[in-house]
C-alpha cells in the first residue's frame, strides 16, 4: 500500500466513558510518532463539529495535558448525538464533510464511539470512496454498554464493571446493617444489553452478599416474580439488594419505565429515553412486600468514575487508539479496531480488524446460556468472562486531595470554508 | 482515678459511613493493648442488640479481619434506629442495659454514632451513675453529615466529601460534552446541614467547572430564583451542574421534597424521611428552562465509598476509637471524643473531651458568613475548612480486581439473662 501523507482528524461521539480519552490519547500520540501524519486535528462535538468546521489542533496542546487525557473521564473533545442520514437521503452532509477534510488536507479519520458512531464512520468511508477522495477512516469502539458485535468486549465496559461491582459491594454492606428488613434497588445503564448489570455479580463472594438478584433486559420481566424473589431474600437474609437494567421489559416488550411514564421521550436516533424503572419497582415492593425500599440509581456516575477505572480497560483503550493509527497507515479504511481474547488460561487480548459493515447498528446482548434458568441471576462463565476486564487500578494524578484531570485549550483553527447550513 | 478491671462493649448506631469501622477497629485494638480490659464484646445492631443480649466477642475474631475493618465501609457490627425514651418514661430499657452489662461484667461502653447515639450514650452513663453501677461510657462521633456541635468536624465527613468532590468533578466533565444545553442536578445527603453539599465546591477549579451553584438547607430555597440561576449558567456555559441538599426548604419551612410527596413518612426519631427534592427541581426546570435534565442522586453510594476514602479522615476515625479507650481508662465517662484543629498554617488535629450533655440532640449547620450573598454558593473559608479533611488516599487490599473488605464471624455468646420484652 502506498503511503498517504496528510493530516488526521480524531473525534468522539455518543455517551462518555472513563477511558474514551485514553483511546483518543492513543490516536494522538501514535499519530505524532508515525512520521506519516503532519497535523493532528480534533473536531469539537464529533461529526457535528466537522460539519461546522469547528476544529482544533493537538499540535497546539501541551504534551503533558495530552498525557493526562489517558486517565481523564468523559469526552474531552466533546460529543454529539447528531445522526447522519443515509447517503441517498442526506448527501449534502457527506459532501460537506469531504469539503472540510479537503480544506485541511485530512486524509485519516478516527471516530471513537458506539454503534451509531461506527455507522457514521462507515458511511463517511464509503462516501469518500464514491467521490474519489483518498481517505482512511477507522472506527475506535467505546461504550460502557459492551453491546458491539464481533469484538470480544468494548473499551469502557471494564471500567464501569469495576466501579459498579465495587460500589454494589459497598452499598450491599451499607444495606445490611439494620435490624429491620430493607430492599435496595440498584439501577444500571446498558440499554437493551445487560452486561453492566451482570457485572454487579462480581461483588458477591458469599450467598448472603449483594446482589441477591440480577434483572437483565435479555429476560422478560414480571413484577409478580420480582416480588416473590424479594420476599424470599428478605426471609433468608433480612435484606435484599438487586441490580436492575434500565432497559428491562415485560413479556410483551414494554419498558418497565414506560409503565410509569407514558410520555417517554425519544432521542435523535429514535431510541426511547430510559430511566425510571426503579420507581415502578419501588412502588410495587413498598406496597406489596417491604416498606423500606431505597433506590440507588448510578446515572452518569457509572460511566465517568475514572478514579476507579480498570487498568486493563485503560491500557486496552489506549492500545485501540494506537492500533487505529497503525492500521490506517497500513492502508485500511472502513474498519473498526476490535478486540480478540486469547484461548489460553491466562487472559490475553490483542486487536483485530472488523468490517464496519458488520458492526454498524447491531447490538450484542448476553447469550441465554450465561443466564440462570429462573432468569434472575447470571452463571459462572459470564463472571469468568468479565473478571479479567476489571483487573488492576489506574494511577491517578492527585492535586489538593482530588484527581487532576486534563484540561485542553481547544483553540479553534481559522475556518477555510463558508458556514454550514444545517437542514 | 482507680483502675477499673472488666470487659468492654463496642456498638454502632445510625447511618453507616466509610470509616465507622476504622473507629471500631481503634477501640478494639486499643482495648486489647490496654491491659485493663479483658474481653472485647460487641453488640449486634447497637443498643437494640444490648437489650436483646445479642453479643459477640472480638477475642473470637481473627486479628487479620479486625485489621481489615480499618478500611471496610458500613457498620460491621450492625446498626439500629431504636430510640431510648427518657429515663423517666422508659426506665425498664435502662435497667435492662445495666443488667446485660452486669451479666457480662461490662465496665466500658463505647458507642459509635451520630447525634441520637450520643444522646443514648449520655443517658446510659447517667443511669449507671444513678443506680451505682460502675461504668465508663464514651461516645465516638460518626456522621457523614458533619453536624455535631463543638467538635471541629466529625469522622466520616472527610471521606464523603472526598468522594463527592471527585465524583462531581467527573460528572461535571460528563455533563459538558454535548453540543446542546443540559442540566444536571446532584442530590446530596446531610439532613438540615449542608456540609456534604458544600464539599462539592472542591471540584471546581475554573469558573466554567461544575458545580455552578450550591443549594444548602441553611438558605431558604426559591424555585424561581433556582430557575434564573440555571438559565444564567446555560447562557454562559451551555450546561449547568448544581449540587442540592436533600433537606432544602422553602422560606416558610417546607421541605422541597414535600412539595412532591405530601405523605412523607417519618422515622422512629420523628425525622421526616427525605429524598425526592431533585424530582421537584427536574420537573420545574424541564418545564420552564431546559428540556434535558438529568438527576444524579448519590443515595447511599456517598456514605460507603470506602474505595475512595480520605486517608486523613480514616486515620482520625481510628484515632478517635483509640482515644475513647484511653480516656475511659483514665476514668472519664459521659464524654464524647471530639476533634480540635490546630491554629497554625499546617493542618493539625488532636482529640478533645466534650460533655455528652453539650452535643446530644444538637445540630451544627453552616455559619451564614461562609455562604455567599446570593445564597447559591459557598465562600473560600469554607473550602479552606474542608480541604485538609479530604487529603490522602487509603490503601485498599484488592482481591480479584475488587476491594477485599472485612468479614466477621459474629458468633453470638451464650445468653445469661432471660428474653427481653420489647415494649
Amino acid at each position: 500500500m502506498a503511503t498517504l501523507k496528510g493530516n488526521c482528524l480524531v473525534a468522539q461521539s455518543g455517551g462518555p466513558t472513563s477511558v474514551i480519552n485514553a483511546s483518543a490519547c492513543g490516536v494522538i500520540q501514535e499519530a505524532f510518532k508515525s512520521g506519516e501524519i503532519d497535523q493532528v486535528y480534533a473536531a469539537l462535538h464529533g461529526v457535528y463539529g466537522i460539519l461546522n468546521e469547528d476544529l482544533f489542533l493537538f499540535n497546539d496542546e501541551s504534551p503533558e495535558e495530552i498525557e493526562l487525557m489517558k486517565v481523564t473521564p468523559a469526552s474531552a473533545l466533546g460529543s454529539c448525538r447528531y445522526k447522519l442520514k443515509s447517503i441517498e437521503a442526506g448527501e449534502a452532509d457527506y459532501r460537506r464533510i469531504i469539503d472540510v477534510f479537503e480544506a485541511h488536507n485530512i486524509r485519516y479519520f478516527f471516530y471513537i464511539g458506539g454503534n451509531d458512531s461506527m455507522d457514521t464512520a462507515n458511511k463517511v468511508s464509503q462516501y469518500a470512496q464514491r467521490v474519489g477522495y483518498e481517505l482512511r477512516a477507522i472506527g475506535v469502539p467505546k461504550t460502557i454498554d459492551n453491546d458491539l458485535p464481533i469484538t470480544d468486549h468494548t473499551p469502557g465496559f471494564g471500567s464501569t464493571a469495576k466501579f459498579i461491582a465495587t460500589s454494589i459491594k459497598e452499598v450491599g454492606l451499607d444495606a445490611r446493617v439494620y435490624d429491620y428488613p430493607t430492599v435496595t434497588i440498584c439501577e444500571l445503564m446498558g440499554r437493551n444489553a445487560g452486561w453492566i448489570t451482570a457485572a454487579s455479580a462480581l461483588a458477591k463472594d458469599f450467598e448472603d452478599d449483594a446482589p441477591h438478584f440480577i434483572y437483565l433486559p435479555e429476560v422478560p420481566f414480571s413484577l409478580e416474580k420480582f416480588g416473590e424473589d424479594i420476599k424470599a431474600a428478605i426471609e433468608k437474609y433480612n435484606y435484599a439488594v438487586v441490580a436492575v437494567s434500565e432497559g428491562i421489559k415485560t413479556a410483551d416488550g414494554k419498558y418497565i419505565s414506560e409503565l410509569c411514564d407514558p410520555n417517554a421521550v425519544k432521542d435523535a436516533f429514535g431510541h426511547v429515553q430510559l430511566g425510571g424503572a426503579s420507581e415502578v419497582l419501588q412502588n410495587y415492593i413498598s406496597q406489596n412486600v417491604c416498606k423500606k425500599v431505597r433506590i440507588v440509581n448510578y446515572s452518569s456516575i457509572q460511566r465517568c468514575a475514572a478514579h476507579w477505572a480498570s487498568l486493563t480497560d485503560n491500557e486496552e483503550s489506549f492500545m485501540c487508539g494506537q492500533m487505529a493509527v497503525r492500521y490506517a497507515i497500513d492502508g485500511h479504511t472502513g474498519k473498526m479496531v476490535g478486540m480478540s481474547r486469547g484461548k489460553g488460561k491466562e487472559y490475553e487480548c490483542e486487536t483485530q480488524l472488523i468490517d464496519l459493515d458488520d458492526v454498524a447498528n447491531k447490538e450484542k446482548t448476553i447469550p441465554a446460556e450465561w443466564i440462570n434458568e429462573e432468569g434472575n441471576f447470571i452463571k459462572q462463565p459470564l463472571i469468568d468472562y468479565i473478571r479479567p476486564l476489571v483487573m488492576g487500578e489506574v494511577k491517578i494524578r492527585m492535586e489538593n486531595g482530588l484527581p487532576r484531570y486534563a484540561r485542553l485549550h481547544k483553540k479553534l483553527v481559522e475556518k477555510r470554508l463558508g458556514k454550514w447550513n444545517e437542514k
